[in-house]
């Protein structure tokens, strides 16, 4: 297998972008990368892209998103995992890359949510979990992470405070981040006494609905190096699934998917967390980074809370954990997650993270961590600087 | 890159199964595809469905479907270029495999269509072509194909009888397959008389509304071998798109994509079509096949009909095409289809189709064209029999 990098990246506006159709969101994405990367031509592209059939009745993203940048005829797949769409396509693109078949690939993810009702948009999210035996029940997303959060505090004693301490920090890291859809800081008291959504989870314990889309360029580290731009390594890629229903688990406060994708990157790259500096978790609900920071090794269960309580995870903690604002800040367009969770990494490891962001002492590696669902499935890369 | 091949391959019935839901089709598949080859595990699963978020509300796919076939934690993926998604699946997989990123790799595709009223299908059914500049308009799949058979009439003298010989011929050996939808022959007569959908096709010269889910076991020849069972060698995969919009196109008589995924295929299989012995190809509608035989260089514009009318694709003709009964016969469950034309390039390989289908001579090399919408994207895949 060939040595691969990403060597440029590109992000669209995110929030409530009512000006943009999906089309429009992953181009201006796309050419951003291609400009930052300096390529004069791709070989093919991954799309991560949750459902934008019932988001925007769309599907064969494939042609019309190379269509729409101006490259028809460019070999394009577009791939699903739920909410970890785009881990998915940077995946797709590192194989394609590793093995040979292409030289220069785009991994983009786009969802475009909020051209439909806010109801209609839990209609869609939940058609990531088990249509049959949970959605038609009555499930939705903020409930099954809330009998996750409810399950996790039983268990390990886990707290209120620790959830809000997961949202007041990820707020202020996207306060400092351009491209978030919410840059504001909230306090424990906001957080606390924001509307409840599904006890005990509040609405800003809850990723927004978001329009977005991110895009990076994945090429050898021959080309980038040609390039003369900046790459990080892609050094390990994992990818894992566990059973879609919450309810068939045998414990659902730990994701065993997570820990699945994060061993296989860990093995591939030759490394385990000891080795990591920093990363990028799928936080859609505040208990879900505390769950993920356990299930991929960094804690043991039970001990994420009070860690992050500590501080640990802040900015000039121990192991920063979403310097972009994460999902809860940044933003969440579904399929668009898991390749800005890259983009993030990129920047930080490259020293361009913006308006005092940068993690402190120039972090040499990180590890990117994206989820499907209530954790049906999830993909980890693990990068690092030359 | 290794050897890659295909050493087994499985069915679910195909029809209007109202009995059984997506997740078991698939099982079904998988699980005799997985008997078939003889393998003991896998390594992990590509999925191909076109839209079962439209058609039964279902996205997650890689979580739901490797639960079902008591695999969790299982690597899988879906991928989705609307129609081509299965051709999709396999080329993944066959990535997968020649890269060295794993050994056994399950192929797949699913599409659940009938859960839905027919209005609702032909709706996400349209979700392949442009939403905005197409579907919103009014434009359905048969009215596309429509006016890519008037064109085709117009500029090469194509005509009502040719039309009507690729459903008279897909039929007579559809009607020799055991999986077929529509197991039954027709007159000429019979399908110019049956009711018309969109001028100048009929109701006859359509594909139909399918439940069904295919699966093929893509591993290494070293691996084949060891397992003692039939296997068939992927010599070539291609890919391509083009605009999404048929009127953008320069001309809307040929598949610009299934041209440059046919060259790609041939490249890689270091083959031309002169070497081709027989061919699975996208006949959603009867002028599909036409076009398509065209643009994978088999006979030149305005020639394959004529071909069509003397014989040449009839299963002991010179060049037999949809020895299956195509998607006219056999059925056209989307994301499906395209792992089901690879199960039949296996099936006449290794001369196992069944009913007086098999074709004369026992061919070595043949080819499976896979096509998303009206042509936007394409997949090729080149197999010979060692």
């Amino acid at each position: 297998m060939r040595e691969v990098c990403i060597v440029g990246v590109g992000m669209s506006k995110w929030g409530e972008v009512w000006r943009q159709s999906l089309r429009c969101l992953h181009t201006e994405a796309a050419l951003n990368a291609i400009k930052n990367a300096g390529v004069d031509h791709l070989d093919s592209m991954y799309v991560g892209c949750m459902t934008s059939g019932l988001f925007v009745g769309q599907e064969h993203l494939a042609s019309l998103l190379t269509d729409y940048m101006g490259m028809p005829g460019l070999p394009a797949t577009r791939v699903e995992s739920a909410c970890a769409s785009g881990g998915l396509a940077v995946r797709s693109a590192f194989i394609e890359v590793a093995a040979g078949f292409s030289d220069i690939v785009m991994a983009s993810g786009v969802e475009k949510m909020t051209d439909c009702s806010g109801d209609d948009a839990t209609t869609a999210l939940a058609a990531a979990a088990d249509q049959e035996y949970e959605v038609f029940h009555g499930a939705t997303f903020p409930g099954l992470y809330a009998m996750m959060a409810h399950a996790h505090m039983e268990k390990h004693g886990t707290t209120r405070e620790m959830l809000s301490a997961v949202a007041v920090k990820n707020h202020h890291n996207g306060s400092m981040n351009p491209d978030a859809q919410y840059p504001f800081k909230v306090t424990r008291e906001r957080v606390e006494s924001s509307v409840m959504v599904a006890n005990p989870l509040r609405i800003l314990d809850c990723s927004p609905i978001t329009d977005g889309a991110a895009a990076v360029i994945v090429t050898t580290v021959d080309i980038a190096k040609k390039l003369g731009k900046p790459y990080i390594k892609i050094l390990g890629s994992g990818i894992g699934t566990d059973m879609i229903q919450l309810a068939q688990r045998a414990d659902m406060t730990t994701i065993k998917a997570a820990t699945i994708a994060a061993d296989g990157a860990f093995k591939m790259a030759g490394k385990t967390i000891k080795d990591m500096q920093f990363a990028e978790v799928h936080d859609c609900f505040t208990i879900a980074e505390i769950a993920v920071a356990e299930s991929i090794g960094k804690y043991k269960p039970g001990q994420a809370g009070p860690a992050f309580l500590a501080g640990e995870s802040a900015l000039d903690g121990a192991f920063p954990i979403n310097s972009s604002g994460g999902l809860k800040s940044k933003g969440h367009p579904v399929g668009a997650t898991g390749v800005a969770q890259v983009v993030e990494i990129y920047k930080q490891l490259t020293g361009q993270a913006e308006k005092g962001r940068q993690i402190p002492n120039s972090p040499k590696i990180g590890m990117a961590q994206n989820m499907g669902g209530s954790g049906g499935s999830s993909v980890v890369h693990i990068m690092e600087v030359a």
